[in-house]
């Protein structure tokens, strides 16, 4: 097991990595200060691992709460139901709840654990590469609105996220590709050498080897758990972490939620944040393609819906939470392994940016 | 005008009392970060002061978000209401949420500031008494479920208080009744000279005398601001100022939000609460009936609904947040104007306050 710390003062807090982490109830004790546990869950993870942890906690009284699986419920309706269950349940202030599954549990979890009367102790076991490597770790909890995604939300910190890896053995192989887009991203960011290494192990990653996702998802959170530390409330820094999430957010919400995976959104739209720091000078035509070739290997798509327009992609981003003041600010490559956020810049490249030709990118390097 | 702070740090905020503060834009304009506010009301109090505030902000782009009034709609079907707003008119997350109105307009703007794009900056412009003495001063903000009143929620501070005396000119007089009822509760809780101020000026409140009430107003604010100031997340001291409320929210609930007003459930329960510190043989039967006097003068009711059984009580109290791992903590007065909060007292001792007959008691004083 590999444990690392979420530096954050007073509500700083471990993540324990590694196989069979589930079955260890001496790893959730310690954060478990009331007697009471609900645990919230997915109909599709539920039937995998809920006995399981379910067997970790005899010592509590403990509720399930099963929720419908996808992003798609990632709204209030949904998140009514935690809330029914906790209050048909009598749990009080001290209850725990523990997320057990993908980022849209964690997200919803984490976000009722926040309002449940005003606050209560909270655990992220996320059973998805994505929510391993993203969403688990950094306190952003929240649900979609028919008008944009996670605009109601809260920052709110877990006591700890357990990562069993053992979980990654039942995800589908299109979740998995999903989560290595956040993973590719960590590399795009700010760890280069993390690149050469991804291309290097990418088949031993997409074989499910333990050692290989061992390594990148510790690679990862750690990358994830720095910036998180240095800027919790994402007034700086954080916000780099957003690589083609802008991008990406159009897609998802044009498309309708749950119809592209949201790594598949990321993947797509990071590679329009390639194209538009290549655009712009700042890496070269090989290193946004070396970024595409990467992605097209973790089996993602590297092209945006066909059907989506300049107007319709201008218009999703409007209502991006990166919009400050009118001035659309974005996350791009000054070099690979160094992103950042920045509204200055001339327009006409934002526009030919969403108006390139990105089958044809794709299509080059094959 | 008046101003106090409350003092919590890096979040600490002024509160301005006086006359005519909503016409004074230079007291909202260091508080206010963007270009964009959003001023939350209700369809009573708009058409009452909405053109004013908005006329002190002439220099920001302003959007009102007129909700329908009263406690039957602090739910999350009218919070989605403001989101609608927010989202509609493209509010980005520096953006500010003006809540003008009483206690539930105040506890749902600022729930919804505290979601929205997961943090937005927040005012607090009341216009009741309940709402100027209690709920918009210490960051409690939330909505009520089914099961159970203000079940979810955040803690989240506002970045002034505004409050402007001249309001209270428009107030009904059974809910300037139901503000005076948490204004009593001030004296009871820990300021016994209080209690002996509100007996010489009762007649002066209810007249609506602009000196009395601005007196009042401070000195509840002062101590609710020590008391929050103490306590923010109310792991202690702050439970006191929950006197009444734990026997009240179990009137609220029985008998439908806002059949009995707040102030009306909380007056009711304080008597039981003095009935029980009685009972305990902590104050006397007189000061228990001076309690319950002045309640009568403000023109409170002291005599729980006659419909309620003492299982009624127990069933809904059993909800309650003051619930810690089973056992049911309860606010009591150890003496006249020094609360206590407690789960250690014999549990006939509230069997027997539950089942008590108030309309004799309230009877024998007439």
């Amino acid at each position: 097991m590999q444990t690392l710390t979420v530096d954050l003062g007073e509500r700083s807090y471990p993540i324990h990595i590694g196989e069979g982490l589930l079955d260890q109830p001496q790893l959730l004790a310690p954060h478990i200060v009331g007697r009471q546990v609900a645990i919230v869950t997915n109909e599709t993870v539920a039937p995998l691992y809920l006995e399981r942890l379910t067997r970790s906690l005899a010592s509590y009284s403990v509720v399930p709460i099963i929720l419908p699986d996808g992003e798609a419920f990632k709204n209030w309706e949904t998140l009514q139901l935690i809330f029914d269950g906790l209050l048909t349940a009598r749990h009080d202030r001290r209850t725990t709840v523990i997320a057990l599954g993908g980022g849209v549990v964690g997200d919803m979890a984490g976000f009722a654990a926040a309002c449940y009367q005003r606050g209560v102790n909270f655990i992220q076991v996320p059973t998805t590469l994505l929510s391993q490597v993203d969403s688990s770790v950094g306190g952003k909890t929240g649900i979609n609105h028919p008008l944009g995604k996670n605009m109601v939300g809260a920052f709110y910190q877990p006591q700890l996220v357990l990562i069993d890896t053992q979980t990654l053995n039942t995800l589908p192989p299109r979740e998995l590709s999903a989560g290595l887009a956040e993973v590719i991203k960590y590399g795009l960011i700010c760890d280069a050498p993390f690149l050469t290494w991804l291309e290097d192990n990418m088949d031993a990653l997409r074989a499910l080897d333990q050692v290989a996702l061992t390594a990148a998802i510790h690679r990862s959170c750690t990358a994830k758990a720095d910036v998180v530390g240095a800027d919790e409330r994402e007034s700086g820094v954080r916000a780099t972490l957003n690589l083609g999430h802008t991008f990406g957010h159009a897609i998802e919400t044009h498309m309708g939620y749950g119809v592209w995976l949201h790594g598949e959104a990321v993947a797509a739209g990071t590679v329009m944040a390639l194209e538009m720091s290549c655009r712009l000078g700042w890496i070269s035509a090989q290193e946004r393609d070396r970024g595409i070739r990467l992605f097209e290997r973790a089996g993602l798509p590297v092209v945006p819906p066909a059907e989506m327009s300049v107007a319709d992609f201008m218009q999703h981003m409007a209502v991006d939470k990166k919009v400050i003041d009118g001035r659309m600010r974005l996350v791009l490559l000054r070099h690979m392994g160094e992103a950042i956020v920045t509204d200055d810049y001339p327009q006409e490249v934002l526009q030919a940016t969403l108006g390139a030709d990105y089958r044809a990118l794709a299509q080059l390097k094959g």
